[in-house]
């Protein structure tokens, strides 16, 4: 008997099981998702990518004629989400590895639309992770953590960031709880912190804890909601052409974040394929 | 290209890459062994298991005639090690599941001796984890974690345990650090270190804390130790034939272990294969 075909592989260390279903036929149910993301007890990811064609997915069928391929991305708990900036980059390696698409550029359906991917010859891959938001209400939010505060800076990319600028990412603490973000009410749905340190010319290091999961190594929207912040801090605003691109380092990689003339974020960084191979069918049985 | 090989799988959610190398041909030096035990830049695993027939190991070679196939068992740090007793389970597992012996009873090498394996065809293991030895200069350490302190039984099993019956798991606290065991030097390569509840007639749940390594979902030996303790606990020496099977629940399972009129202690578990495929020839190359 035949297993179900999966790959794992990661960017900049964000970690994800990577699910072949061309044809939609696959049931992924949450108690499978979840077992496969265990760490110990399977295969081991911060999620699912199932690489499934976008006619097949009722929710995103509306952008199969500009992308034929969907990116259908679950959380590790099992929950269905938009989008991934470092897991997209990881797909459009898989599409490429399994020449299921062409280097170069591509467009991935999602449920958080559309995204414009360019995959480079050297594997690096550019995602374009929209527009930021920054909304007057969260210009003045505050974060604690570790028994210090912070003024931050609120970004929505469209998910929700607070972005605070710190001396030493060390005085952030372990960060094993999330941090404080003010004044109550900010944000109602949670929020992902980032602590920020200037490594040097458009050069910045972040940390980064997202709610509902803890510190992790990398974030994609988080980078790209630090470029902004990055780059508001030193007076520039989208149609300001100095320093558009930033290094951006996370604890597991680097990443390079880049504001464009009309507003979005080009995120560029590695997408690396560890492994490929079948799921056990007696452990797949076992967890459906 | 064709990748190496690989499978992934647990006993206990003690977890393992298996890498089959039945002629001796892979050089899997420590950064390549670190790397895939890396669970998110790699496979991820508490250690690797190479599959090699035992005349291609030097240091275990004298045990060819007992047994075809030696467990190359290393740490996640790249570190050689002896023997692993949830290890040897899902060894034993990959063994039979790929055709290279049958279910039964099996012999299996390793620098800790040729251990003598059970499998059943429900694909649980018993394995002959050899007999512990109750030193006196360790009958009376104490353990103090969480601002509590315990008596507690030195077992070497041959690693050095030390077993501290509780009245409640959560007395030990987060076990982010090691215990401390006294008195001073009583264990002076270290000591993985259990915490032990009784749960009712012959069935105990433990934590433990492996040395070096923090506190861990299973650990064989460790069982192994505690279903020793219990039964000089209730005044029972390997002669005595009442209660000689114990439930023993770790974190992660459920093990049963028994220790036989020889002083030799059998723990039978679950081994699980999760997955097999071949890992990427690129990264292979990257993190060699």
């Amino acid at each position: 008997m035949r297993g179900i075909p999966f790959a794992k592989g990661h960017g900049t260390e964000n970690d994800f099981v990577v699910v072949p279903d061309p044809d939609g036929e696959l049931d992924l149910g949450a108690r499978l998702v979840t077992a496969l993301c265990d760490r110990r007890a399977g295969v081991g990811g911060d999620g699912v990518l199932r690489v499934v064609r976008t006619v097949h997915v009722p929710e995103v069928a509306d952008q199969a004629g500009a992308a034929e391929w969907c990116m259908d991305y679950r959380n590790a708990d099992g929950s269905v989400a938009q989008m991934c900036g470092n897991g997209v980059r990881v797909f459009a390696r898989y599409l490429v590895d399994a020449g299921l698409a062409g280097p170069g550029d591509l467009a991935v359906a999602t449920r958080g639309g559309t995204k414009r991917v360019r995959f480079e010859d050297d594997g690096t891959v550019t995602v374009d992770m929209g527009a930021a938001e920054l909304p007057e209400r969260l210009a003045r939010v505050e974060v604690s953590a570790a028994g210090r505060r912070w003024p931050a800076l609120g970004v929505l990319m469209p998910n929700p960031h607070a972005v605070a600028q710190v001396e030493d990412l060390a005085h952030a603490g372990a960060l094993r709880e999330a941090p404080v973000v003010g004044p109550e009410g900010s944000y109602p749905e949670g929020v992902n912190v980032e602590f920020v340190v200037d490594r040097g010319p458009a050069h910045v290091a972040l940390r980064v804890h997202e709610r509902g999961v803890g510190e992790t190594r990398s974030c994609g929207t988080g980078a790209a909601a630090v470029l902004v912040a990055a780059r508001r801090r030193a007076g520039l605003g989208p149609q300001d052409d100095e320093r558009r691109s930033w290094r951006i380092d996370v604890p597991g990689g680097r990443l390079q974040g880049t504001e464009r003339a009309d507003g979005h974020v080009d995120l560029r960084g590695p997408a690396v394929l560890v492994a490929r191979g079948e799921l056990d069918p007696e452990w797949v049985a076992a967890h459906r």
